[in-house]
């Protein structure tokens, strides 16, 4: 018999990389990462045009580039069943109807790019959120400036050439999708989360001909189409080759972990993190819940999305800042170390983790970091503890904001490299939380997850459950919460909350915010 | 002619400093350090009896020891004209009526010994406070644990025959010039801001039979009386040597610096601040300042107290818990140049300066730093500096509360080795007081002080203008507020005010020291 294979994709911000998944055995036999070749650029395009502020831009070539290399080294020669693919967003692009990104007409003009995630068009976010809608209502009143509809409204308005040019306006992973099957199929987490498209369509009237240029999505796990003849022969990929409609990067990853139920948290800690919640049932959430939608990220399920804007940065940044050894490995195991053998809140301090700014429950990003309770005894650990507890303690405001509103999970999952890496975070997650936490043990999860979805659309697996006991995570951590670090954390809680809550300390942020230093003189 | 001298002795909490001045000249001729046999005993008395918490003893018979050793080293065969004596305060001891110290007679009984500032009877000034008296109303309200009060009420509740035994209840520096001079005479100063004595004497019916252990105060500058034969023949020392009554050390200070006249603020700026103002006219202030006495500090003006719980220890603590250098000063080194290229508030950060607590406006030692606007881009550089800006807003809240009671300074002087040692700070803080800061330059300034007491009472000048003049700071280093900085400070000061000011904020402090943390199981 001869063996068979799934691909799964997964575009970041810098690279790409694919994983080769024997569909017998469930077993990683591949993987590659290629770097983009013009990276993200925010300072200058190619040709050294000048960027204005706020733009972070890719061009959408270097996608099929970094596509051929990952499917050729991975798949030449090989039965695959079904590719996958993970995409940031939202990133779109503006193109001809036969797929031509304007970037390869219009070198020469920025808006002609792929707006990456965080190109922030803020200005046309705010003017739409002052119009409102009830396209909003599941957006937590208002959409972001690194969302499609933003996006368009800037290029519509910065360069109506390139607007009037443009016949389709479509995310990163959906033009790759069409690239490789030839196919225009638009992918439903996309166009939910990110273009705030519902059952009654796309919300109309924001934009002079956005609605023309869009298309009704498909849910996940649809088939877009087969891998075209065309790459196929460049690529000699042999199969059937289904490829599947692309999903957003932290949204495909939930398969591989065995998140594919109603009930499931799940965080991805990053940088900042994420956090999706599934549920059988839509729910009419309160502010600081950034999205919800349907079939967009797990079939025939409501997917709940929200974040903090800051997390592992604000450790790095402590790290970073006040070294404690020869690199940064050996700081964080040097402050981890000492960390580990504290008592909760030990130093009786307490951070607020809006390093970034806050998401969940203001949505404000001019909010910033605060620590209290320092005395002359307080120590670089005990500072270091109170961090990681501050960014535990946003996570169960996430949480909080799901219960308090009914949605009350039956499983806690935490995702990364970060999760994997840091046991004692972990731990003191599970005691704030209250919560059992899983961590999944899986290398190449977010590509993982994007085969999975190749393999649901290819029809080797009936589903995603399937799909995840095959070919996700074989192995979960299991962190349970010590009662009595549970209840002192409570205490703890209780004061950061109040803390928060404090109308008065979130104006002097803003006054800071405001502060102009003066220049020497 | 034959040469004259004066003599200053700093008697401080680890040592006594002295120094010999020419009277012809004003120069400082020579100096000398000795300190205490048996140190601060905290822990357990010389002969191994474990002390209770909070208590700070030292022996009487150390003083005498370092007395000898300083007026001999110095004084033999001089002709000295005049010796004055600035002590800390309130280290009160008790006598039998020879001047005996009782810890001679019960070695064993700790409440027998020397009761150091630092040694705190809260719950006898609690006590004390709860019942209130008119006596109050120059101290905030309130009494201190570290005063004679508290102090002599611990004595009588808690050995109680050690208090019947006790025939003098008197401060260090008083009991000292009664040994050099073979009378009790005791220095308003002490009394005033140590054990409430005001024109209508001391508070009475707080403490049995404490009131026939005082006696009546004398003025500064009041002559003890002259050096007794029989310190004569075992020093050397030859002339009239009169005998000033003693004085608290922060005050001694005053002549020394040229801060002789209404109008003076003076801070202190040390581990802890102590600031002190001079007027003519009695003033009726707000919480905040910890006392004022007439005839205390300087002749015939009233001096103001405050203070800030925590100066250049806070600085001292970023810097050990953040090193950036081989040891502390090279770190002080690299900190200080980073923060000297920095704009006001450049990191768009503000700190509560109450790492050991507030003074002003709160009077409240529960209370706890603060640090607010952090982001990922935060340098360690912008926090120092913001700790430096914050003790400076300190200082500002107490000069704020003088002049919002009428209280208008004509000069500021700052002194202490920070002062001269950190010209940045002192820059910082003339930008944030709007305010010209004159540094004294000069050597032992406290023990100068202290020898132009002694020429007071020893009829060597006229007053302490004259001493000043003759004996005190040749050189002022004078630093003037840069205007832009100044400005940019202003709204830097509002914010921190703001966060002072806000009540949730504080009671958020207290819930954060009630916290206990929980032991690891």
């Amino acid at each position: 018999m001869t063996k068979s294979y799934i691909v799964g994709l997964d575009f970041g911000s810098e690279s790409a990389r694919g994983v080769l998944i024997d569909t017998a055995t469930g077993a990683q036999v591949g993987s590659h990462i290629h770097a983009y070749r013009s990276g993200i650029m925010t300072r200058i395009l190619r040709d050294g045009t000048p960027l204005p502020p706020n733009f972070a831009l890719q061009d959408a070539d270097d996608y099929v580039e970094a596509a051929f290399e990952i499917l050729s080294r991975l798949g030449r020669g090989r039965l695959v069943e079904g590719i996958g693919i993970g995409f940031t967003a939202s990133s779109p692009l503006p193109a001809l109807s036969d797929g031509t990104p304007l970037s390869r007409l219009y070198p020469h003009e920025p808006n002609a790019y792929v707006k990456l995630w965080k190109h922030n068009a803020q200005s046309y976010a705010d003017a739409i959120n002052a119009r409102g809608g009830p396209f909003l209502d599941n957006f937590g009143g208002r959409v972001s400036g690194e969302w499609l509809l933003a996006k368009a409204a800037q290029i519509a308005t910065e360069a109506p050439q390139t607007w009037a040019a443009t016949e389709r306006f479509i995310e990163g992973g959906d033009w790759l999708v069409w690239q490789l099957t030839g196919r225009e199929a638009r992918g439903l987490g996309f166009a939910a989360y990110k273009a705030q498209y519902s059952a009654s369509g796309y919300p109309a009237g924001l934009v002079d001909g956005l609605e023309e240029r869009l298309s009704t999505p498909l849910p996940v796990g649809s088939v877009a189409g087969p891998l075209s003849q065309e790459w196929r022969s460049r690529t000699g990929i042999q199969g059937s080759a289904i490829v599947a409609v692309a999903v957003i990067d932290s949204h495909v990853v939930l398969p591989a972990i065995g998140a594919t139920a109603s009930g499931c948290f799940v965080g991805a800690l990053g940088t900042s993190a994420a956090y999706l919640y599934l549920d059988a049932e839509p729910a009419s959430l309160p502010a600081g819940i950034e999205g919800m939608a349907f079939d967009g990220s797990m079939r025939n399920l409501w997917c709940y999305e929200a974040g903090q804007a800051s997390f592992g940065d604000t450790l790095g940044w402590f790290v970073r800042t006040f070294p404690r050894g020869a690199d940064m490995a050996e700081s964080f195991g040097t402050y981890n170390g000492e960390a580990a053998e504290l008592a909760p809140a030990a130093g009786r301090l307490v951070a607020l983790d809006w390093w970034g700014g806050n998401r969940v429950p203001f949505a404000d990003g001019n909010l910033a970091g605060l620590l209290v309770g320092m005395t002359r005894e307080t120590t670089a650990a005990e500072i270091y503890l109170a961090l990681m507890e501050s960014l535990c303690f946003g996570t169960r405001s996430v949480l909080d904001l799901f219960t308090g509103s009914g949605l009350v999970p039956d499983r806690v999952l935490m995702t990364s490299g970060l999760a994997r890496a840091n046991p004692l975070l972990i731990q003191i997650m599970a005691d704030i939380l209250r919560q059992p936490i899983e961590v999944p043990q899986i290398e190449n999860a977010t590509a993982v997850g994007a085969a999975i979805h190749g393999a649901v659309a290819g029809g080797v697996v009936a589903d995603y459950a399937e799909g995840a006991a095959r070919f996700g995570a074989r192995a979960m951590t299991h962190t349970v919460p010590r009662p009595a670090h549970a209840d002192a954390y409570g205490d703890a809680y209780r004061i950061y909350r109040e803390l928060g809550g404090q109308s008065g300390l979130r104006e002097s942020m803003h006054a800071l915010r405001r502060l102009r230093a003066a220049q020497h003189g």
